[in-house]
């Protein structure tokens, strides 16, 4: 099967998820007894550092989906379903968000394993979806780049390192897992060598 | 008329549906005061398993409406007032989605109903829109392989008897209900012969 | 200008559209002390009505936006700003459905010309629309039958005066109002002749 | 690479912000013993004037986004990200117009400012965007045409200019800084002379 509809149909749930995540963001209570605004929306930094790194985060996984997906020419069943998986931890993403925004700002140790937890799932079924379209052969496109193919798949493994990284960090220090999950979405965002590598081939 | 705009609108559909799932997940209040806030999210793992399973669901769903318009050639005003039947299903599934989430956990016979037999009428609007699309000459593709067809209205049939069996069990044991519409989703995930039949085809 | 991304758009639109109406849908509040779920549901009843009808309604107005596409070639920016005055009418319904479905039951007079005026705003955008598209040469289609252009210019005159007698009749008796436009939405889903038109001509 | 994902994408993240706005528009408690609703409705009119703002800017944002992408033919690394920066305020909308709409009304300076000051973080972005397309030779279509190119930057200038002005303006008076927004779309919906260029060149 080709991977139009597949690509049609990831670009709204990817969409949809970064949407979504700005109902976390909460107006505090107006009224005539209403305590001044920008103390109020102050205090809610954590809400808003939550809600740049899952934006900025669906965003870079939204440029790799597509990225992959200029190598990837054919789809399975098999690819459907690891894509299904990969979604099912994107349009869960507002949940974790949402809980650490929460709960972050008071140290919680369990909100920041949720959020990175998350990150973590969804290394994980980016790994698998990358590993069974590019071992098998007849889902690449006969003249994707050898070299190109091994450079993601060492992203990949970095970025789930990465993550576990994230993940066991926020145990010790719950802003410090948050932090790394920052840090990783500015990472992404930058140009890297695999990037640059789309950019002369394109 | 062509199938490419009505697979676009469904496409969105679909997606939205299956994002906005995520909004059943409710984050326990936050505070100086709150309980521990890992039991409170453990409690709510009804509400898990009703998001996965819908989830599931739809993301299968999806994969079905894919195979079956890659049959599907052209569209009438008919099989296009079919297409929204079926997903005016699909857009309702987050309300019984939320009331399972909220209910399930008392064993709350009616809330099983409302979910299983939320799943009853999309497996019914399936059928009718299959058998309208097939039956009548002119919407397939001239080259649909006619086994193909009949498996895939042994398929749908198949799946209407499981989802009534899933509304009645859940009439004597409202957890039996949701765990055949979980177990269901499991096995149309896996690759079966009709498929495998697409995968040789495509 | 191509209309394709025109038609994207809209069907992104349209699809969040008729998937936020659920969100109107509240789940009865569950708890040990809570009354039974079924007559708590059924309580409900204007909020289902106003739903299917506004659901119904939006399905209709993207099968229409379909056909109408298949006719329009070219977009202008006065095209893309009056198609904007439509999305603004389809993105509002979940405001007066919502009313709708919290008042109707009371018999508010208020509730239903807030919902049976936000139609009369959609059917009054649709004529404009139309009627610049298709007065205008250069935006349809060369090869665009003249009868099928008057036949729906016609139908459109008709679903103005229909929008406005069920405006007028909510004042009398508000659930008449709302009644009249779910007959509309189920006359609509009919294949009429000038549905049958397209499915000649395609 | 080719530029229609990002279109496919760009259009889902505009379609969903735009239809998120409805949810600041909150229905009045009912009951027996409600208010009248329409005082209760008329009350609320600072929010009907912030939704319909935002709604009407991403419109034209999208518009907007829809002509610079007939000029621009090729992406790369950066300019998706600047188009994720892009989008980021796009997907922000929806909290400040709630923050205008609960408080604007009371005339707070500082929910005027967050809502002007996101659509100046907007302005800037487009410019950014604009400027590295246009400025880069090998992403904008090589048969550009210069005039128009130019046209464009100094609209995106002035532009920016109006929305510090809207900023600046809200400080001395709130509801100000909010009329010259909602001028603002106004203005950017009639036919400039650079959209007529459009209509020509297309």
């Amino acid at each position: 099967m080709e991977t139009a509809r597949l690509e049609t149909f990831s670009d709204g749930v990817f969409a949809i998820a970064m949407t979504l995540l700005v109902l976390d963001l909460k107006v505090p209570p107006a009224g005539p007894d209403a305590p001044p605004l920008w103390p109020a929306l102050l205090r809610q930094w954590p809400a808003y550092l939550a809600f740049v790194t899952s934006f900025a985060t669906v965003a870079i996984m939204w440029i790799n989906h597509h990225l992959n997906f200029t190598l990837i020419r054919r789809t399975d069943h098999t690819l459907l379903v690891l894509n299904g998986l990969l979604l099912l931890g994107v349009t869960f993403l507002p949940f974790p968000t949402a809980i650490a925004a929460a709960y972050a700002g008071h140290g919680e140790r369990t909100a920041v394993a949720v959020y990175t937890g998350t990150f973590v799932f969804i290394a994980v079924t980016w790994n698998v979806l990358w590993r069974y379209a590019s071992g098998r052969s007849g889902l690449l496109a006969p003249d994707a780049d050898p070299r190109l193919v091994v450079s993601i798949t060492r992203a990949y493994n970095a970025g789930l390192a990465a993550y576990l990284a994230a993940f066991a960090a926020g145990f010790i220090r719950p802003l410090a897992g948050l932090a790394i999950c920052g840090l990783l979405a500015v990472y992404f965002a930058l140009p890297t060598q695999y990037h640059r590598w789309f950019g002369r081939a394109a």
